[in-house]
């Protein structure tokens, strides 16, 4: 074995600038894991005392031992390569540090991954919090946007191309829907429970019951559903219908609204960085001293919040889907599919919860620029309303002559550089059914965004959605 | 370009017998796609001749043409080469294959994407009923499985090495548990509605209105709400909040549940895998003629339900991570990641699909052999309650003591092949403490199941919860 | 089981217009797949002829059969599901098509794996042949667009912002450059060798050794080296160190190159993409009839090969990496890894070589657009070069104090759309420093490409590198 | 912006014990990163001293302030959240580091990407070389392991199931040349070189050029030659074709080994595994103190190394898929996927190097037992040569008749419980053809083990190939 580093060094957040300083890294950090984990062994503890089969000065003195400050982190960290978990180490400590007569008491009747996934729920769960907590910050900042930007004509953009006319407070309505999509799915999560881990050794609670002693032995269902009623109220947590050390449901589920919610961002992340374009230049994020500053050109201010959302959105899902993976425990412990799991799920709830609170930070600080939507919107010279034109010439023409004549004459359009409007009104097709007038008032954008504003006004209303 | 090859050939189900052959492979094959596509566009001319934009002979005109058998499925596959999608050579030839009166009806005021993704949520609401029907079934049959067996002991193992005993009905239980989280999350997808599509050419139904005509424009609002009313009412899909063509919450839900059901049937898989080893011998698949047989050793009866369902949950969670990328969409229409869900989304839908049926026959073939079971339970000389005899002897001990002096002897025990209470009834710590009948009763694995019984009678009750 | 659905119908490229009928589709196809098989079966009988132990006329009589016409297809298809592989079928039906007295020579000593993996090695390498010789294409095409194009003036873009001016010369000789490494890799593992699978039932060609007869029995070693020398022969492909049954570099080796080419292509895929957009107007797709057309917008002219070759870029990593876990192959044949690398290998190829193919048509069909390329380069009134200002102020100013200088006059510049050296030329800490002349061709974007030329032309030479 | 925690806890390794403690996690640490970027910035001032552009004495101060321990990691960290990343701190802070004459020569005419990037390059290859020693070390075990056990008899399994004896000598080989493929493959990058990123602002080395001075703008391509030649020898890295900050073929080429490598790794952590079943018991890691501890069963001595080593097989080839699609790196530098790759590279880095050092660990304390490899290959009575059987029966009955003869007979042994040979004494075919005794011995399994030694012999030399 070699010499340990300096574990200040391993990661201080240099590499994953995303995260570096939000608020979930210090609810995921390695502290914050030990801590839950350490509140796991103390719920236990308390448990036992709430149903009799453990004495309450036991347990508190279990709980009073249980703060994380008070164990070498490292060493545990090292130490878990021995037992291929942290908690053998974690358990052999605590009962250190516990009086001699309470130590009889720690961890009893329980197993390694009892402790770890219960604290690793706790994590996930104060984790997810956050992370609610911000979309729905972020739908409610979008929710203003998006009626302040009701009416601001813009290009919708398919595959590239200026499509047909839109509103920016569409395109943000959008955005919004998606963040509710995530938030929405987070908050099932979250209700639905996420569940205390109590199986001991193999998930049969065995020990759990060796250890209760004969007088509760009668009646071991019983014993049971109260044991985890109780370790569910100490921690807070949901009581499962069954152990779930090999039912991976609870981190899949995990794994399943982060992928989604870093996914989410990430879409709104790229429409910031193409509306950003120097020739686009719709939008832009707000100006601070020192933001989006470049170490070689004095002119940039780098979309950089935009740019961490997006590097987010490209880790997430396929970490997650290592996650998924670990559906596949095999027995009644896997050997690796579980330890897997443990770097993959924080990886995830950081970048997710780093990305979030970035986020918010963009959408909070966009700027928006309706002249140079609408300045853009004519680029086209009107062929970004042709669907229009062609509905239209359609009734009188049929439509697919319709549509050949104004692909024709967008063609023609494009490469002479004059307006739309005007190459039809010398088409002969068109000789006197349609005055330069009536081609010209077609060929306004305004004119044709559809039901943008009533899209708009359905989804949002007065009251937020997430505040409801 | 080069010569079309054979359509038959390029894909038979050889390379995939997951699903070759089974329900699921209909249900996604490009015809079902290509109906459901002409199904989009027959229910979008219903729609609009129900709010009185469309003419009802036209709307039946198109409704009859739109029979997929009708069109050559390879020419489209190719055209949409030119397109980057299949819908602008169908519209072209679906207009070829109705009466000239009623081509100007065909694909009013709709865009592609309307049409690809309606035929997608067609297509992949087919193939969940599919799915969560098998799941159903499975589920059925597991709960029969684990009551009769609730008390038939066997082995724990973990990290791949006996733990404790348990009951092959509490793995049942747990299989049976999974299976339901699989249901319960398709059903929860399937209730909350898979949504139409309806945004013309970038959201805002521009087209669809202009083609509505004077009389409608009023309203806008109104008119959109009516025709999405509908175009849900004749495809029998939900309507959506907004259009969601990039907004892929739908997409990233259908992957979310196939990565999580191809998953949860992988452990069930890998537990058969396993218990069928020669050396366990615990479980076998049912023999049937020429089933499971070796092109080398006549000997070979192999596991291959389970192998196949294996294969399956290798390939899902990475291609469904795929799908989840894909949330990063730009723009109204994404140039690419919309492109890219259509092969892996049904490549998620048929895997999952195929497993699904073949887990439904695995489960069911399953043979159980509860004398191996036994036999395996064992051989370790009574090791398997090592955890048990270490409590007991705690009480006199100290748990440190008794775990240090159960180590030690369960170690000698191994060394020497003799069973562990004879190596402890002649440890100098015991005696006078432990008769040896006492110590040999402690070591029987068929007083430290736990609460393995009461686990299974909680969550199997006599009727299955997914008929309840 | 389930009737069998028309075989026609379950892939016709519908879903993967990126493939649609180039020439990978076939190449790749279940057809072909067979045929490699049955290639495979027949190699092995003339290979045991070559070496004295099987007659020739057998091996010629099983040659004879080989032909993949002969054999339902879809029957075998299904069929696989009672063995987990097609071969186990397979053989039985050669045995049926060839002579009686031929028939105890099918598929003598060997196993069903030796076939499936010889097989998809004849396949990879057809397809990675295929593959390489449209990169080779490719790169040929970007040589001489980068060598034209040498001195083309256009802005460099980081994080979405025009940075410096560079040259579409270099960009392309980028591409160009990825393409080479795609080519290399490929080429590397052809060069390497793609090799035969020879192991008969677990790896140690008892099988092959017990019908090679008494006679060659003392030289086992000798034997099986002639054997495998045969087999290699026949094939054409390579002899490998091992039997790789559960080794399976060669898989993963391809895996590896073809999410490289995947990816490498998508880079350029997007570029062209970025700068095809309505606002920045460089490039374009040559238009043809149809192409790029949309069903709503008759004005569009979609980046439809761009589109395409994204969405392969998309999903061949992440089904690539499905390939690579196979490697963790159990014992001496995996249950379920092997089984999921023949629809994932599959699709790896098909995705890249109809990417490749389609790059192939996107590049030789650009329209490049050097006035727009300009024009473009204008837009920020000299802040392109703004780094350089602040390189030649630094010299009188001091590093820092000149980029804040600069930084400040930017920001003027941008928010009164000035000219940035008019801006600096009233900047009281430059005067009587620098002329306003001086400070106006200072900005001029055609003097500062840095290497840009000098690059394209270390990369570039006369002849092609694929060639040389 | 909240406030940090302290840096300490963010990793100290407690969720990821398979690289805790091992030289790779210093090798790749934050501390690490910051040092090699601090080595970037030397190296290039040094490089710039070399060719005459900045004065030795500038160099030198440079050089002297770049160590890690004079900057604050955790606010760097931090810091680099305001321009997405680590770089531009970086920079002023080292400024502020070297003596005020010096600061002027800091970061000359570079860009943060140069500076990342080839920090990135000196950590990898260091990375690489810890990874490729141990992979050395751990060939040269198993080459001595194999020859130990060249004539080791033991089942080979294929789909969970006894198929036919083999030798664990050639199981070792065949895990030693996966690891030799690995080593090859690590070798090759190290041989390529990874390569100095050098581009300047967007890869065309203008701010270089422009600070060098009018006497060297003569030459750009010759100045710029000698620039790149000279960082690259100050660094040891290589020198690219091109600048690479959009080629992002040296970090796919660094995902791609090491996926390879953690998935080799995997291959045989699962073996392992399976051997060392309870029921099996073929294999055991090595006792030590400590190791393999439960926590709750004291009679468990759990595989943890090949546990450890699994857990990073499961999770190194998705996060590994990640980096492949950076390869997508839209412009001159992107917003996003550029960003994404630090945390993802360090990941599959430190994966692959605790996997490797715990892979060594775990085979150079194997415990073999060939007792029970000789035991469990006699336990299915003879079946485990039923190929043999028959093929020496083929030769008198035919081959699909002696197939099915032998396929019936097994049957009937394992529902009986006797051996293959007596069933098949008593079968009328064979009445007198074969004796008991010819039945008998041919039913050896030591005389059926093909070419295992020969095989054996042929991969493991006197010397270990990769010090040849």
């Amino acid at each position: 074995m070699t010499t340990p580093p300096d574990a200040a060094t391993i990661d201080a957040g240099l590499l994953s600038p995303v995260r570096a300083g939000t608020p979930i890294e210090a609810a995921v950090s390695d502290t914050a894991w030990l801590q839950a984990m350490l509140d796991a062994e103390a719920a236990l503890a308390r448990a036992q005392s709430r149903i009799g089969t453990v004495p309450a000065w036991a347990a508190e003195a279990i709980t009073g031992a249980a703060r994380a400050g008070r164990f070498d982190l490292r060493a545990l960290a090292v130490a878990a390569r021995e037992s291929a978990n942290p908690v053998v180490g974690l358990v052999a400590a605590l009962t250190r540090a516990v009086h001699p007569d309470a130590a009889e008491y720690v961890h009893r009747g329980s197993t390694s991954q009892d402790i770890l996934d219960t604290g690793a729920m706790l994590v996930g769960r104060r984790a997810l919090e956050i992370i609610r907590a911000d979309l729905a910050t972020m739908a409610e900042g979008l929710h203003h946007l998006a009626r302040t930007h009701r009416d601001t004509l813009m290009a919708a953009r398919t595959l590239a191309l200026h499509a047909v006319p839109t509103t920016f407070g569409l395109k943000v309505a959008g955005w919004r829907e998606l963040v509710l999509d995530a938030h929405r799915r987070i908050g099932r999560v979250l209700h639905d429970g996420l569940p205390v881990a109590l199986g001991g050794a193999a998930g049969t609670l065995a020990g759990y019951l060796e250890y209760a002693g004969d007088g509760r032995a009668g009646d071991r269902g019983g014993y049971v559903d109260e044991l985890v009623d109780a370790f569910a109220g100490e921690t807070g947590l949901a009581r499962p219908a069954l152990p779930w050390h090999v039912r991976r449901t609870p981190v899949a589920d995990l794994a399943g609204v982060l992928a989604f919610t870093a996914g989410a961002l990430g879409k709104i992340a790229v429409d910031v960085l193409l509306l950003t374009r120097t020739e686009t230049g719709e939008l832009a994020e707000r100006a601070a001293p020192g933001r989006g500053s470049s170490s070689a050109m004095p002119q940039k201010r780098n979309p950089v919040h935009a740019t961490l959302v997006r590097s987010a959105a490209l880790q997430v899902p396929v970490i997650a889907a290592g996650l998924t993976q670990c559906l596949v425990s095999e027995d009644e412990r896997s050997a690796g599919a579980w330890h897997a799991e443990w770097q993959l799920l924080r990886e995830c709830l950081r970048l997710t919860g780093g990305a979030t609170r970035t986020a918010v930070e963009l959408t909070e600080g966009l700027e928006v620029r309706p002249d140079r939507m609408l300045h853009n919107l004519g680029l086209t010279g009107g062929q970004v309303v042709s669907e229009r034109v062609a509905a239209v010439l359609a009734a009188r023409l049929g439509r697919r002559a319709a549509k050949e004549l104004v692909a024709e004459a967008a063609a023609t359009a494009s490469s002479t550089g004059r307006p739309l409007h005007e190459v039809l009104a010398a088409a002969p097709e068109l000789a006197g059914r349609f005055s330069a007038g009536e081609l010209e008032s077609l060929g306004d954008p305004a004119a044709y965004v559809g039901a943008a504003g009533a899209l708009v006004d359905r989804v949002t209303r007065a009251e937020s959605d997430v505040n409801g």
